[in-house]
């Protein structure tokens, strides 16, 4: 099969289209040839080099993709040949075939395209176990995301909304803002005009700033407040104010979804099929899709990422 | 009635036992005749006038009480003139008596004396909210509290261990560390001769040191760990390193028990008579007295708490 591999970390221009052996499914694991995967951030930190692959996953880049089963591991059970799926992956979703644990497999949700389906693991997973299992996100309450245009943002907005809380999210573009609230969100606040801490206080915060936002994020929590931090594009150290968060009886969450054992993800990935699923099957979360790029031209798609113009996921169809 | 009136903002010679008008009991609450309040590090701070009493609470001292019933106020149901209680109070144990919501009163246990009980609701409610009810601990996991030989370190110590976790204290002294071990601590840790670093990871960590501890907490949790800071002995501002609690899917809380408004400090009392009662009435876990002092001595009493001394509960009778 081809996939992308990663010659030596570096820019985008690493990334090539290469001719590689194909994968076997383990016991428990299922074969799935892709029809597409999706871009993430932790896919150009690996490219990098500053994010190895968890140990006993693929070397290739892609975190999530979507596809038919091809060939099921023994023992596997609940799936069949032919079954169009998408999928939770540890890597090597950048791939024409890729071997996943069948606890992270989801059906292609009614009514969404199989391409479309490979953006829906990841921002999924990533909202439901954050904002809902971990921060308990209850109606009325209020909610912050940073990055309201992102795969993640754009399904937090969706998710948050339909559970009933007041949605807010931080945007850098005027065209981002509009989207976000067409999407749900009830403000959308530019980051370059705009303060966030202003349009608290928020129960529940979405971070993937890190550092950069820490101090404002602990200011901008409502008492019993729960900061969750998911990706640290705004540098990792940053001082905390223990008795702001004391006074306010709040927490400061930090989690990765990759890093979790299998078990872990498919408990994640069963709440989320319970839970997501059906919002999307009934089209009140759809998913949102920036564009799809040939798989083989990932190295435009990590560009256009990496511009943060993009509104939604980038998709990579084989 | 006499109680322990704050003059001015100082040390404990500010401390003054006086005349002061009787307190009334408004609808829901209950009067008690006081046999006994406790000293926590909250009057300290409250007399130094660095922490204020939260609105409409008592001007004076004194977070915990013992005593009976004097009298109901309208609507009050399930307690009689004459029984014997103790409870949590937002301020106004250093009395003879004291007016209190219904809700924050608990039965003496079976087989506690009553100046005994005193010392219980602060140390039972705190230990209980924070390390159980928040923090999720578990049977087998790994727990750290810090100042095993305080009030609320002897009752997290005793909590932790009925429910089958592991449990590791820090102490100061030798002879704290061998009445922590007496209490069941697996592991007394004397903190000026070894680091708690070396003997985590932890699942559960309970700190009372706050800024001064923060970098070793965090780098000392376990994958899922949970920090809950209770005090801000050693400071208030620190460096989080979010990558490091990323990285192990952890958690930072802060939290405090005083400023809670009456209905969380209800749930809470009504989870300590359930969860905590049945221990302390079956003898599996004790109230830890370093001594009862007459109240009007509420000064010395302070000073012993100040000076570190103490292992347990330094109360104040009547």
């Amino acid at each position: 099969m081809h996939a992308i591999v990663i010659g030596e970390p570096g820019g985008p221009d690493v990334l090539e289209w290469t001719e590689v052996p194909d994968p076997e499914p383990a016991p428990g694991e299922v074969l799935v040839d892709v029809a597409a995967s999706a871009v993430n951030r932790a896919d150009v930190m690996q490219r990098m080099g500053r994010y190895d692959p968890p140990p006993g996953t693929s070397p290739y880049p892609g975190l999530e993709a979507s596809g038919r089963v091809a060939a099921l591991g023994e023992g596997v059970t609940g799936w069949r040949v032919g079954d169009e799926v998408c999928a939770l992956l540890g890597g090597g979703g950048y791939a024409e075939r890729v071997a996943v644990p069948a606890g992270q497999l989801l059906p292609v949700p009614a009514g969404v395209d199989l391409v479309e389906a490979a953006g829906l693991p990841e921002v999924a997973c990533t909202v439901w176990s954050n904002v809902f299992m971990l921060a308990r996100l209850d109606a009325g309450e209020r909610f912050l995301v940073h990055g309201g245009g992102s795969g993640i943002g754009t399904m937090a907005i969706q998710l948050a909304k339909a559970h009933g809380a007041r949605v807010l999210c931080t945007v850098g573009s005027a065209e981002k803002a509009a989207r976000c609230l067409e999407l749900g969100a009830d403000e959308a606040i530019n980051y370059r005009e705009d303060d966030f801490v202003e349009h608290g206080p928020y129960d529940v915060v979405l971070d993937n700033m890190g550092a950069k936002y820490l101090e404002r994020n602990v200011r901008s929590l409502a008492t019993g407040g729960r900061l969750v931090v998911i990706g640290l594009q705004g540098g990792t150290r940053a001082e905390l104010d223990l008795n702001a968060l004391l006074r306010k009886r709040a927490a400061v969450h930090a989690t990765s979804l990759r890093a979790r054992p299998a078990e872990e993800k498919a408990a994640i990935v069963a709440a989320v099929r319970d839970h997501v699923w059906p919002l999307l099957e009934a089209g009140k979360v759809r998913p949102v899709v920036d564009r799809a790029l040939p798989m083989a031209e990932a190295a435009q798609a990590h560009r256009v990422l990496e511009d943060s113009g993009h509104i939604g996921k980038i998709l990579l169809s084989v």
